[in-house]
């Protein structure tokens, strides 16, 4: 599932914020507080027009009608263009240049003024004629990849997608040019995960790959062999007991939500096609999830998995040095999914979850009654290689190396858009065994790239091994947790959380930074292959 | 029930726009035809960012959480800073001033030029920061309004609503100072009825109450001589048939919604407290009702008062020449409400209409199978003097007057908000020997003035009679009008009311100028008197 989040901001709760000393007055004429007050002002009212971007873009996915798209469309390329004068126009500049070289005393100042200051340099090597024509393909783009994805047909989107990878290398290459000859897609990756470049990605990626490759063989083998995981008749997807269950579902849903600590007075809990975390800032955070009678648990685990985003921006820094301004804006999409998925893997597909959950199941769905929290966790956990990017389990992350590797080279222009169905499907086959039955369930299943989410894929897997690392330290630091959760009481570690991750927003310069201070090291694959190791060899015998 | 409508335009679909003749060069140093392009460049820039302004209202009123309130009174202030600046600023003063005094031979081509210059100067003379606080107090006392409402307690909203006033004072002093000293709520009447004056609206008003008053006298007087009006037990609002029924009356009311032409496909139709047409523009309109198993009639009766102004927006030029110019926009509130009138009383409580709607309700709500269209008919015309404006019956616009007289002593500073209860109360028994419980059915019951519009509520009663006007040009035209009502097919009426009324926009200068051209005379209170002396003469026997 995507988070799809409006700009907003936050951090710790700052108060008494100093400046020590200032390191440079050449590019300033105002007095640093001063000058920091202004660049304030200016980033505060930036962040507003980003929030009504967010809205307008939940309203977009979720209420809008099909006939009213194109008015849409013109609405958010006006608003875009608005918001690039804003963030490159005279004023901006003047409040930039006034704290550029200014060394700040305290780390909320400190981030606030290097993130503003990073961001205004990318942003005015960027058009006004490129942002405005950005913000409506990525329109334009959305509603061709809806009703190609209709038609199950990747042609009729072949010619969009194409415009928006080549107005992307625009944009990488107009806003990072010294990345120009060398890696351009690192312009791309680092919208979504500051810092991050490919080659170290490859590195994590390969350290991934040789770790869940064996262990996933080993699974597939014993299975093979007739090791017998076979799913309770009562939580097999067709059994009756699920006909129109989808109202039930959606009032489980929002129990588990609420217990989960999801603020339902600032914020929304809705249904949409594709479901994601969107809204304007923290106190208007939205959710959606999808629901669907051939499948409990989608809607369920959807649930869970855009509350632990909603949870990242509920729990945002609202002080005056935070609220609007970059230092409390999540940290990386990977950080956000490293949320979202903790929540879903570390606390869901656990085994503790099920003591809360198997009763409240038993309650709303009466067919369930036999089935025991061991017959939950072992349903939901159960290892089957399939086509689809939100059903896969754990083990099977190959979705995500895929479109990395498509992504990249189409960045580069080594691959045609006609030949992705293709490739697409004999990737499928070669690393899972699995058949593609068509595009719909192929390379047209996710929405990230028709609005021009290119290199927001890698989030998905650096947030896995991230949730792995993060909950490793909370299981450390909190030795209820377990009980806890066995209780349905969920509030300690979303305080953690809170405390840990989203009131810290930007502060750190990296994700690596933030893992460091949380988990002790940077970004480390070792827990999330040692967390599913150890799970799957008791779950397969192995 | 309310029209509040997100900003955006149309008219006649123009093309082959050509200029005749340049009365002047003074201002302008770029050719005609390029002054013009590069204004509504201008123009329609203002425009989206005035239909983003629609679309954060609805969502406002629709969708939002209570505790996300205060994030989006700043995001509106932002942005209306923003339309302010853009509205007002040295791009937009250079366009105005480049066809400023230029004479343009196609009608809609001057018509843009002649609302473009006159919007400029107008809000040119509000300060940014007027403009921002105005924004600000809309959001903050729709706040007070509604907890002031649900509490029923009119002194908790106070305050508010006294700075409201000042404030619009303000605004009329600002923009409208030549009226300054003379009658500055001219200046608030004219935001909503361009050209209606105070001294104007006294007269329309006194011809109607004096035809009004006598006739209600009548019909209150056979009423107690015991003359039998009583509703047909089934059409009753307390009948155990209605119990549960909210389900099935938006069911129907979407069927008549569709019946009478609202393009789903280019809307939305959703509950909220206070029924509204909102959204964006033509492509984006939006409507809400609400449904009570206490009150059948209110969402039904709702919806098609709705549809009526929905029609107008859907209905709206959206061709390069209006499409976001002044010339597309509704003429006037007024205009508008004669537009939804039209549809709830010529259309919906006429004779003919039953004989479509009954069986629809005999279907529907099966306990009605007894009640034939006449009972309906009458149950929905019986005259009951009551506390609700949009309970009120067509006899009893006594709100209204009641309404301009308060607010026009409010902005004049002669009356006390504190007063207000007690005026209220006292007026209401003198008008309509009615009985008011409490603030929340008093003076807290309509949401108006919270958003700060003031002199709006005399367009409801110019609206009613504007109807009656255009309903009998329409009988006129259409000689199959009745049996076309009488059998659903409303494909006719509303074609005529967008060619007549709804494409032709704002070409015209007034309303007055529009019903010449429509009605054969300007504003006249006697068809709608003469409709209702022989519409009620016939139902209670006079």
């Amino acid at each position: 599932m995507t988070a799809l989040l409006g700009a907003c901001a936050s951090a710790f709760g700052g108060v008494g914020r100093v400046l020590r000393r200032q390191k440079s007055q050449l590019s300033s004429t105002a007095a640093p507080l001063e000058a920091y007050a202004e660049l304030k002002q200016q980033l505060k009212e930036v962040a507003r027009l980003q929030e009504i971007e967010g809205i307008l873009s939940y309203d977009e996915q979720v209420f809008l009608a099909e006939g009213s798209m194109a008015s849409r469309a013109a609405q958010k390329e006006t608003l875009a263009g608005v918001i690039h004068d804003k963030r490159t126009g005279a004023a901006m500049r003047a409040a930039v240049d006034a704290v550029r070289g200014l060394d700040f005393d305290d780390r909320q100042v400190a981030a606030n003024v290097r993130d503003a200051v990073a961001a205004f340099d990318k942003e005015a090597r960027k058009s006004k004629e490129l942002a405005e024509r950005e913000a409506r393909l990525e329109s334009e783009c959305f509603v061709a990849w809806k009703s190609s994805r209709e038609a199950s047909d990747f042609g009729a989107f072949g010619s969009s997608l194409a415009t928006m990878f080549a107005l992307k290398a625009e944009v990488a290459a107009a806003t990072r040019p010294e990345l120009s000859g060398v890696e351009p897609y690192d312009g791309a990756l680092d919208q979504f995960e500051r810092g991050m470049t490919s080659a170290r990605l490859d590195s994590i990626f390969a350290e991934t790959k040789a770790g869940l490759a064996p262990l996933l063989a080993k699974v597939l083998e014993k299975k093979r062999a007739g090791f017998d995981d076979a799913v309770h008749p009562a939580l097999a997807f067709d059994h009756p007991g699920w006909k129109d269950s989808t109202d039930a579902q959606a009032k489980l849903s929002a129990a588990v939500a609420r217990d989960m600590g999801f603020d339902f007075g600032k914020g929304r809990f809705d249904v949409s096609t594709h479901p994601f975390t969107g809204g304007a800032c923290p106190a208007d955070t939205r959710i959606t999830t999808r629901y669907s009678d051939d499948n409990w648990l989608e809607g369920f685990a959807g649930t869970v998995h855009e509350v632990g985003h909603a949870l990242y921006e509920q729990g945002r820094d609202t002080s005056d040095d935070g609220d609007g301004l970059p230092s409390s804006v999540a940290l990386s999409m990977g950080t956000h999914e490293s949320q979202s998925l903790l929540w879903e893997r570390m606390v869901l597909q656990s085994r503790d979850f099920w003591d809360y959950a198997a009763p409240l199941f038993h309650e709303a769905f009466p067919h369930t009654r036999d089935a025991t929290p061991d017959d939950f966790y072992r349903a939901i956990n159960r290892v089957q290689p399939g086509c689809i990017r939100i059903e896969a389990d754990e083990l099977t992350p190959f979705h995500v190396f895929l479109r990395y590797g498509v992504e990249r080279e189409l960045f580069a222009g080594s691959l045609d858009v006609a030949d992705i169905p293709d490739r697409w499907n004999g990737e499928m086959k070669t690393f899972l065994d699995v058949d593609v039955p068509d595009d719909a369930s192929g390379a047209l299943q996710d929405i990230h790239w028709s609005f021009g989410a290119i290199g927001y894929f890698p989030s998905y897997t650096l947030g896995a091994i991230m949730a792995a690392q993060i909950f490793e330290a909370a299981t450390a630091e909190l030795p209820d947790l377990a009980a806890q959760i066995r209780g349905g009481d969920f509030a300690p570690l979303r305080a953690w959380l809170q405390a840990k991750i989203h009131a810290v927003g930007s502060l750190d310069a990296s994700p690596d930074d933030l893992l460091r201070s949380v988990a002790g090291s940077g970004i480390d694959p070792k827990p999330f292959l040692a967390y599913l190791e150890a799970k799957y060899a008791a779950l397969y015998d192995l």
